[in-house]
């Protein structure tokens, strides 16, 4: 089943880089953002939704990045996501950056489930827990 | 004929925003320029290989920008880009950020073409000039 | 009286630059809007008191900005700001980007006073206005 | 021996915020880094001569960072680093942002040192690398 993986695709702007002529290490965090956020989309879960109906606001808690290979202007690259762990009230989304099939970043991304009023951790609705944990199950 | 304005959809993340809950207004000319690159690889042309091939770059001298509604979190946006003048060496881009019909803001984006070497105005490639004179033109 | 100018140091980071080699464009407005709020809060103004307390926020709701000569990485710039523009509800900031006296970027930047639950334009307190409106005048 | 720690204070802004109304993730890392660099800097290298005279880039190979708690909008915050390990080629840095002696968020943040023109792993000169083991080992 390939639902277990999430391939989102980006462009690397000018925004994106540095003067050392490559993306900004700090931006591939933001690639990988936009990746959960749209796989969540996918799943039926707008962030700003969760927000205001759910009073629910996923964190990052951890984060955990390696950087093998340098992107540049104009590439064109795929955000490749699984989740490694679920638990009731945290996710962690293992995540590559790709060219092609060429592994230029990969990162742990451990996502904490806030109350937004409190901001205290609170457990996910059990149906988004579910649709996580046999995603994450579905990968083993 | 339509091709002398040119759409580009983008989506509003967390990394565009700020706390004041809204789309923090020096990103909105990040979109723009998303925009101006996507339009000229429309085009056939794209920055890096006009750096590369040509040693062309396109730096923007001027920005004016009016900010009229704010974006939030998960908006669903649309650059819409005409040029409003062409010289041999710059263009001005009329920019409007849009939430469906709503004109979230709207900017004038001049472009000096230089020279990648030594920074200074250079004319750009004539078949580059034509296409973009002619998109100009029609639209006056 | 020199108090009617406020000059803001800052360094330049990787962070703060692009591909090209230089700062990207639209960092300048960070740039101009750290100088802005420490100006605010040298004359005693924080803005999150400001949103706190008095339920007011400014807001950027136009700025053009010209960009002359390039800043590159490990620069160390001064942002001069000024006053042009005081009313009731709004201010405008004449702002230059400066590498010792050497002018890299200049820009206006006019700002709004909204109220942080309406968003609608509200007055500023009268001794805030009075402050900025003496500000503006002895620039005169 | 105080040396073995470096602090660099720094501001929160707009710029650094996002709509969860907190400091984003993200742009801890850019705080990271600007406290290295300063901590280079103290120690007599700016990383724009280290490019052009040695040929010398340090590049981050690796990011790990635990954020506890958030930082707000006009936050006064401060950098404190150590180097944890130091090797011919690359350097690890111990990083906490703090908010007075509260921790906010810890990093463990991997650089690698890289010929600029080959982008290889290349070794840094003697006396650089001996001012960072002898920080490295007085720590111990």
């Amino acid at each position: 089943m390939n639902e277990v993986t999430f391939d989102w695709p980006l462009r690397v702007y000018y925004e994106d880089t540095d003067c050392a002529g490559v993306v900004y290490y700090a931006n591939y965090l933001k690639f990988m953002e936009r990746a959960r956020t749209e796989w969540l989309r996918k799943l039926g879960w707008s962030q700003e939704e969760m927000r205001q109906s759910l009073h629910l606001l996923f964190v990052v808690s951890e984060a955990h990045v390696r950087y093998r290979r340098p992107a540049h202007l104009d590439d064109s690259l795929t955000v490749r996501s699984k989740i490694s762990s679920c638990k009731k009230a945290s996710l962690v989304f293992s995540q590559e950056i790709l060219r092609g099939e060429e592994v230029l970043a990969c990162g742990e991304i451990r996502c904490g489930c806030l109350n937004s009023d409190t901001l205290r951790p609170e457990a996910m609705p059990e149906n988004v827990y579910k649709q996580f944990c046999n995603l994450a199950k579905e990968d083993q």
